[in-house]
Order: C-alpha cells, then structure tokens, then sequence
C-alpha cells in the first residue's frame, strides 16, 4: 500500500476538523490585534537562506536544483520571505506592517516527537516599530493564543534579552560573545563539565564562573523585584567590566547589559497592563541559538516540561537589511501546529474529532429525491449544511450516515407523512420528534 | 533586489484580503453541501504520479531526488494522493466521502497568462458512489460555488460523456479510441486540414466524416431536446455499427453511447431540480485529455471565451483501483484560483484590496498609552479587532494609518475629554464624533 513520505501526514475529515478549529482560534487571536494576513512563495532561491543561515542551512532544508538549473529550496521556514517583501516595498510600505501567515514549511531532518518534516506553522510579526511597546504587544498576542486555544494555564513564556546575557558575558571577560552564546545555548546538550570547560576557553574569568552559572539558572516570575534583582547583579559587575580595575568606567557590554535591564523592566510594566505578566518569566538561561536576534528573545513552553517550545521569537532589528539596503526593526515569533496539538491532546484541550453538519434529508423512496433536493437546496440557501441521501440506502443506513457526519437534524420523506403533506424532522441530540407541513417547509410551493 | 521565484507570487496584506474573501466564499459553497476537509502532504513520492500519468509526468513537475535518493515531487494536482488516502483507509471508510480541500499544487512550464508554477486549487469530491445523483451534486456545487462569487452569469458549463464521444467513435469505425479522443482533444490546436488527416487515419470511415464533424461542434442547452436530439443520431449509427449491414446488431460502442445518451438525459433532469440547468450546455466536443474519465465530463468557461477553463472535471471511477487493491466510483473536479480571480476582475466582482479594522485607539500623549492598552484589551475581550498607535505618532498620522488599515472606528484619548473622564470616538464611514464616559467604556473601573 502506497504510503505518505516519512515525516508527511495525511489528514482525514475527522482529524482535519479539529485541526480546523485549532487553527481558527489561532488566527482568531491574531486578527484581533490588527495582524493582517500575508503569503509568500512555498519555493524560494536557496540564497536567500543562505544569506541568512549561512551556507550549512542547505543540509536541513528540502533543496534541489530545478530544471532551469536554479538552486531552490522548500521553505523551512517564513522569515527570510518576509524579510525579502518588506525590502522590496520598503520605500512604499506604510509602517508599522503587522503580517501573519498560516502556512506549510519543510525541513529535511530526522522526523522525531512534535518535530516532523513536513509542519505548519504561524508567523506573527511587528516591522517597523523599534520599541518595547511593540515587543509587548508580541507576547501579549502569543498569550492571547494561548487563551483562544485555552491553554493559557499549561504554559510558561521565559522572556530574557540578548543584550543582558551578552553584556554580563563581556563584562567576564569573554571575547568572542557569539561563541559563548553558542555553548550555552547548548549546555544542557553538553554537560555541566564539558560546559564549563568550554566556557572558559572563551574567556570568562575563573573566579566569575559560579556567579555565571547562578545567573544562567536565573528563572523568576516577571517582575520588577526580578528584573531589579538582575539589575542589581549586572551593576555588581562593574568592577570587573572596566579594564582598570581602580577605575570603574562602563565598558560597552557592561552598559548594553545595564540598558537591556531597563527595557525589561519597561517590558514588564507593559505586560502588566495587557494583564498577561503571570505567564511569563524572567529566564537568562535563554539565549536562543539564532544570532540574529538584537533584542528581547522568547520562548513558551508546557509548564511540566514535556514538549518542545511552543512558540518562540524575538527581536531582529539587523536582519531585513541584509535583503535590501534599508535597516528595518522586527519582532516576532512562530508557532507550530506539532507542539500545539501534543500540548492541546495532554491537557485534554484537543477538539472532537467528528464531523458536523446542519441536517441531514432521508427519504424511504427514490420518488422522493426530487422533494429530498428541493428540500435541500431550501436549507442550503439559508446558510445551512445540508447532505441528501446518495446512495439509495434503506431509512436505518441512512440514519447510520447521518449520525456519522453529526447530522444535527434529519428530515424524514416518508410515504404516510407525504401522503398528508408533512415530512418528519427528528432531533438528533434530544431524540425528539415533530412533524411539518411542506407547505411551510417550502413555502414558495 | 531579491524577487520571488518566476512563476511564483507573494501577496499583500490588501491583496491577501481580497484573496481570502475569494477563497472564503468558495468553501462556504462546498461546505453547504457537506463536503469535508482533508489534507495531504505537498511531497509525495514520483511514482504516484507516474501509476496515473505516466512516466512523462516528469518533465512537468517540480521533481527532484531527494537527499535520501528518493525521487519525490511537489505535488502537481490533488487526486493521486486523495485516491492513495481512500485506498489506504479503504476497508474502514463509510461511503460515501465527500472531501473538500484547497491547497497549493506546483507544474513547471512556462509562466503565463491564468497558469502559474505555484497556485491555489479547490478540489472536490465524492468517494464511493456511482451514480446520477452524485454527478447532478457535483455539478450543482460547482455552480454554487460560481454564485457565491457572484459570477454564475459569467460562465458556461460544457457537459458531456465520456462514452457518448467513444460509443460514437467506434460506431464510425475507429479502433483506437484513446488515440481517437486524443485527437479530438487537440483539434483546435492542429487545425481542420491536418484534423482531418489524423482522424482518418485511426479509421474514421470517410462518409461519416462530415457527420463526425457536426457532432463535434454540437453545442446546444442542456435540454432533454438537445440530447433527444444526440440519442437520435446516435440511433443513426446503428446501420453503421453492426458488421453486418442487413442485421441490426448493437455493438458494445452503439450500446454505450446509447446508455451515455441516457445517463445524459437522467442527468438533465436532476440539474433542473437543482435549478442550474440554465448555466449547463451539452458539448459534444469536449472530450477532456485526461483519458482516467469514465463517465460524465464538465469545464467550466467565461462566457466571452477571454479566460482558461475555470474548473474542471468529471467521473472517474478506475482511478483508486490503481493505488490499492478495490474499485471505489469517484466524481469531482478542481478549480485553480488564477483564472477565477482573472474572471472576477473582468466582471467587476473582485474584492476590494483594502485592510479592515473595527477600532483604531488614538492618543495624544504617551502618558495616555496604559489606557489605550486596556481599552484595546476591552474591545478585543468582546471579539473586535483592534489596533493601537505603536509609533508615538501625532493625531494626525494615527488618523492615516488608522485610514490604512481601514479602521471603522477611532477611539481618541485626548487631555480636554479625559480631564472630564471621557473619551472621542469618531465613526470613520460617517465623520461623525461623540464623547463617550470612561467608565462606560471601562465599566470594570
């Protein structure tokens, strides 16, 4: 038997209608703040991931050369495309431009638990605004889904900034911040050993190494007392940050670091006012492993652990520039449909997987299909769904079907009915039963 | 600057809105009619494709090996892989299954006019019953869904049989009558001469030559007189169907096109209780290249001829025995949205590219943007979409863009109202403003 590829999935009507609703309540959300829908090409020229995923991105994404001899790639993910659309109508755009997209995105790896080769996934983003007030309204939208899903009391969002973690890690002593960021990103792949071994190569100084290690499992709720708490820590490093250590200057990291606190702070009184602040927590464990990120980072997950993030996203303030020539500040975020749906099915959130529909027309005679048509036809006018009877089937079949596709109620056609110009219509919920006279049924005659 | 592939589009915020009307409206007419939706993969293996097609199929579509070494396609059209999901589930699925899904296909050719290398296709189906009843539903729901878009006085829906044309054919002499209807399926494209030539040589006998060729252009309403009329000459050919001309044996071909007729006629008078035979033509021309009909065939056309066919489609009841092991009849068709939009255009129907918002929350001082967020957290509580100013922009910018995004409404935190515990609210249809209390708005305090 001919089967779908591995990590592709075939979705039937059942599954595909609670599919459908995770969906809606996730747009839902999203169309309530004003986001407007985009599309972009399922194909694009591999450059343009290259371009920003450098050249190692071509392993992981469904590539091919096409039959012009052209480099292309299956999107593996939204953001270079979008990036690419803002560019090209930077000069027309009214900004802010806030864009969402609901679409398929494939990536050649292992299929393996809420990540599978074929997925779809939610772009959510703010181009065009530089400031926390949008950054907030990015996390508040991402709660927001949460909430439409009714999911908004399994899951926990770790908010940090690249800047603070990157300024406390310049202020130890490390050189090249990229690297560094890199095997924490990684440390709990490494090993607590093989972590520290590395994170010392890059630079930090010995006698800080245990203070770094604190605050990378810094986790509190958001709040001011612990974004002062941080504050509090990265003025500690001053002494260390300046390269006399009689004179206490503030070396760059040391202020970037100081002033990522302060926008955290800010953040956290926004996010109190979208009332959203009991969600989130304050992480500087969380870097991200993306580099492209300038600004606040973010990732939600399931509180017990389970799963894979949520969602995740952040500021990208340099990223649009390297598709055209104008500098254009983003934040945002993606979500997709794997980790959501195994988040929805664990807390017993996920939909029925049944069908729905308006009524259903039985009819014990094939004399009467005329009358089942007309009869349909009335009711589809009027916005309802409607099935007839296809396959000539006996008055129990008919019912069978009906109750399979959740058939809400059936008009009967029977002979005795007919013969005084009444169909039957039952209530499949209740069971209850009444009869209508056709004429009011069909009042045009 | 970075472009999107040839052949592939990227959409707009205020196109994607006028897209999403388009392609609301058409799913709202297949789900009327109980059509559920399913999804498939947009990678399948090749050879799918080749079990249907044959091995040309290749050089038509975006395929490619993947890095497993897997010749694997993007998906060129639906049914492959719908006739592989009925076939896997074959032993379990109630019948019938009417599935419904709109997705992206991709063909490489040449880009033009109504064909593109990525589109949108709805496709639709009924699984499991062979019948005029499901053919009539199939052709009544592709009306419907040509009404829903306001363009059912736009188009014509050319309706044949398949085993009218080749009952026909091989009445008139002709062996192979694939190669037959291959022929015919081009004759517009090779011209009458050579037509001509072609047609002789797979044994059209010549006296009936000129016969064939009025049949051909036989176009007539979708009337029981029209296919009176067709039956008639189909009774015509029987001197000519029997091998021997004294006995009037029936033939397989004089019996089938016979039956076609018949079938033809049962059909004819569905479509009237459908009320859509005014939009139906009988078409004895049409033929379809896809040789996998079986029954009934239909395209959908702008009545002026400007555009490609709109949809498509017909009965093909062989097809699914290919990928699995059971007969199961099917009827559906597919319409692409590159010449819909194109035929909505034309007549004045397409969608006002332009973004909707309920409410636009103004104000004039940052120190006013706590309240504007928890106004804008009111009105989305109650479902309203809602955007407020991000960009510290004064009143008059935030009335153009709150004109761009097509806010209905713009709430104006100002300090002469708010002093008196009020707010504006300007209707943006009408220009006209009122003062609304605070604490109206925000009952909750």
């Amino acid at each position: 038997m001919l089967q779908p590829l591995r990590g592709f999935r075939d979705f039937y009507p059942e599954t595909m209608a609670a599919r459908r609703k995770m969906f809606d309540r996730m747009i839902g959300a999203v169309r309530k703040f004003g986001f407007r829908e985009i599309d972009t090409p399922s194909v694009e020229g591999l450059e343009l991931f290259k371009l920003k995923s450098g050249p190692d991105i071509v392993e992981e994404t469904f590539s091919f050369v096409d039959k012009g001899g052209r480099e292309v790639t299956l999107i593996p993910e939204l953001t270079p495309s979008v990036a690419r659309m803002i560019s090209a109508r930077r000069k027309v755009l009214t900004f802010p431009q806030k864009w969402y997209s609901l679409g398929k995105m494939w990536r050649y790896e292992e299929p393996q638990s809420g990540r599978l080769r074929e997925f779809y996934q939610l772009n959510v983003d703010i181009f065009g605004a530089d400031n926390i007030e949008s950054d907030a309204e990015i996390i508040a939208v991402g709660i927001e889904i949460m909430k439409a899903l009714g999911i908004e009391n399994e899951i926990m969002i770790k908010i940090s900034h690249r800047q603070l973690m990157q300024g406390i890690l310049e202020c130890m002593g490390v050189q090249n911040v990229e690297e560094a960021m890199h095997i924490i990103d990684r440390k709990d792949k490494i090993g607590a050993e093989e972590f520290k071994r590395q994170i010392l190569a890059v630079g930090i100084r010995e006698e800080l190494l245990d203070k770094l290690m604190e605050l990378l499992s810094f986790r509190k709720e958001f709040t001011k007392e612990a974004i002062a708490e941080i504050k509090g820590a990265v003025e500690n490093m001053l002494p260390f940050s300046s390269k006399r250590r009689d004179v206490q200057e503030m070396t760059p990291g040391f202020s970037a670091a100081l002033h990522a606190a302060e926008k955290l702070e800010k953040l956290s009184s926004y996010l109190k006012l979208y009332e959203v602040e009991n969600y989130c927590a304050l992480d500087l464990g969380l870097v991200r492993g993306l580099s492209y990120y300038t600004g606040i980072v973010f990732e939600c997950f399931d509180k017990q652990g389970a799963f894979r993030a949520i969602f995740g996203g952040g500021r990208y303030d340099n990223l649009i520039e390297l598709f055209g020539d104008m500098k254009i500040p983003a934040v945002g975020f993606a979500i997709g449909d794997a980790v959501v749906e195994q988040v929805l099915r664990k807390s017993g959130k996920w939909y029925p997987e049944k069908l729905e529909t308006d009524f259903f027309v039985a009819f014990t005679n094939q004399d009467f299909y005329p009358l089942a048509v007309r009869i349909a036809k009335m009711l589809r006018n009027q916005g309802f769904s409607v099935e007839i009877d296809l396959l000539k089937r006996n008055l129990e079949k008919q019912f069978k079907y009906a109750d399979r596709v959740g058939a809400r109620r059936v008009i009967i056609i029977g002979d005795e009915e007919l013969k005084e110009g009444k169909v039957r219509i039952k209530n499949m919920e209740t069971g209850e039963q009444e009869t209508m006279d056709l004429k009011n049924l069909l009042p045009e005659g």
